[in-house]
């Protein structure tokens, strides 16, 4: 990974140019950083999806928009005319592409974006904590999909930053939240938050969960630790006719306890991204001070270090969300 | 298993007694007999549930019913007071029993059960059919469940007794439908009832699918095989955001391609027995006669011959339904 010099290239038409203030690091750049990927992305690449900015100018017959006003960008481009599309899903279009991952990201100064992707944050926010409105969106939409309601009790494995923000959305539904996550510096961040938390590698899950919720089992697991025995985990979690989430990437086939589904009919649902919808409800979150950004938000580099910067968050336990500061070169 | 003289029970209180005309052999019978749930089930046991009959006489504090009433029955038994019986759920609560299973079941002439799992079929109707109403109830039940709609293409993997009477209620949604069987017997049947059918060890059910849904994928599949092949069957089957019904009993755990589930946003639906309500349109349906009963019902034997039967069955393709003549020795 380096940083170079490139001429800056003047918005296209209906694109608009964001001087770009902060971009988190998203586990999704971490796969592409090892090659995971290569089949999607060829290098030269500029990542970079979870930013926050500053409009610089507008391209040619785009309008509504001015110089200044603080964005983000729902970076998600679906086809449009598919079954998928018309049925209200496009952030699962088969034809949908990503910008960051399919076009250049947001790993740089000045980034050139389609109008229509983005999104108005509030005057008043910290732009490092906008940079956060991303994540934000996909737990969200986890939580949206799992159908989560006030009083019923809710499962995370793994209590990296995506487990942690969907265990603070799923917080405000008014439901009951258990942390399950091995690292020590992890779960003390879980605990500082006020989450129930538990270390799986040593605590009897089940009769850790069964004491819980009175024997019943939970209404909802959210599996976000990529890990086999975090299925098992979440499985076993559930209540009859509880729901199962399946938010991390399983690049592997997992074995399943399907009798259990059958047995206690559970559902699990695949949950991908999200929706303009999940990512206004992001923004309002954030925006509102319902997102703890100083507690996620344990490192920021300026764009120089960005290799520092990736290696901080793959040294693991300790680091949450990593922030790149592209603005400070300016 | 042998057919041995007892006395007469009379139906205590609560109960009614039902001359019971036809019981119908259901997998979950193969089983037991099979020792696979012998934690469940000692000898001596009377096995069968899926039966019509008719009312003989009632016991202590019983009405509403008089003798010679056609009947079926729903021999689910749930606690009545959990967290899932509250939800409406009762069909999957903890301490379900199962008559049939947990107490003794209708392989017998005259059986008694208790007044409140008795379900009236109508008059005119065959017993015969009427023995089908049950399994018609896990099919009506499997259907519902995966909120099938009108127009939508629904896969059916697996085309056994259960699998054919999924796809005859999934084709009156107004759905299409498809059945893969490797049976060439069975897929025979599939065949005379006008579905499309597929072998899906000799065809590449991947491709067959695309081009039957334009390229999109189903939106609906259910795994009935019982297979580990047939469960990749079913995941690979699916449109982004299609319902997987698990019908079958997976006794051991089966990899499941988790990040399809993530990428296209599947759903995996765990589907169990029934409601009273898909009891309810069960019965409609076999007596509107839209279950056909004619060509599922492959055998009919008297009690005296419950080996042969069973061995019938077990010997596989040729065989869907086999039936015993409960009322044969009167």
């Amino acid at each position: 990974m380096s940083v170079v010099d490139v001429p800056e290239t003047a918005p296209g038409p209906g694109q608009v140019q964001i001087d770009v203030a902060f971009t988190g690091i998203c586990g999704t750049d971490l796969h592409i950083l090892h090659g995971d990927m290569d089949r999607r992305v060829s290098t030269p690449a500029v990542l970079g999806h979870e930013m926050s900015g500053t409009v610089a100018r507008l391209g040619e017959g785009v309008d509504g928009w001015k110089p200044g006003e603080p964005v983000t960008v729902l970076p998600v481009l679906p086809c449009g005319d598919c079954r998928t599309c018309a049925a209200g899903h496009g952030h699962v279009c088969p034809r949908l592409t990503f910008i960051g991952i399919d076009s250049a990201g947001s790993m740089q100064q000045r980034w050139n974006v389609p109008a229509g992707a983005l999104v108005r944050l509030p005057d008043t926010l910290d732009l490092a904590h906008g940079a956060l409105a991303e994540p934000t969106a996909v737990a969200v939409h986890d939580v949206r999909r799992s159908g989560l309601a006030a009083g019923e009790h809710a499962v995370v494995v793994g209590g990296g930053p995506v487990g942690l923000l969907i265990a603070v959305v799923a917080r405000r539904t008014g439901a009951h939240v258990l942390v399950l996550e091995p690292s020590p510096q992890r779960r003390a961040v879980a605990d500082r938050l006020g989450f129930a938390t538990a270390d799986p590698t040593a605590a009897d899950t089940n009769a850790l969960i069964g004491e819980w919720t009175d024997g019943e089992g939970a209404a909802v697991s959210f599996e976000v630790s990529g890990a086999a025995a975090g299925v098992a985990t979440a499985v076993q979690a559930l209540a009859p006719r509880g729901r199962l989430v399946m938010v991390a990437i399983h690049a592997a086939p997992r074995e399943v306890d399907l009798h259990r589904f059958f047995w206690r009919e559970l559902t699990m649902l695949g949950a991908r991204l999200y929706s303009p919808h999940d990512m206004a409800t992001a923004v309002e979150l954030v925006a509102g001070g319902h997102i703890p950004a100083a507690q996620l938000i344990t490192q920021v580099e300026p764009l120089e270090r960005v290799g520092a910067a990736f290696a901080a968050l793959e040294s693991g336990a300790g680091v949450m969300k990593v922030l790149l500061d592209c603005a400070a070169a300016r």
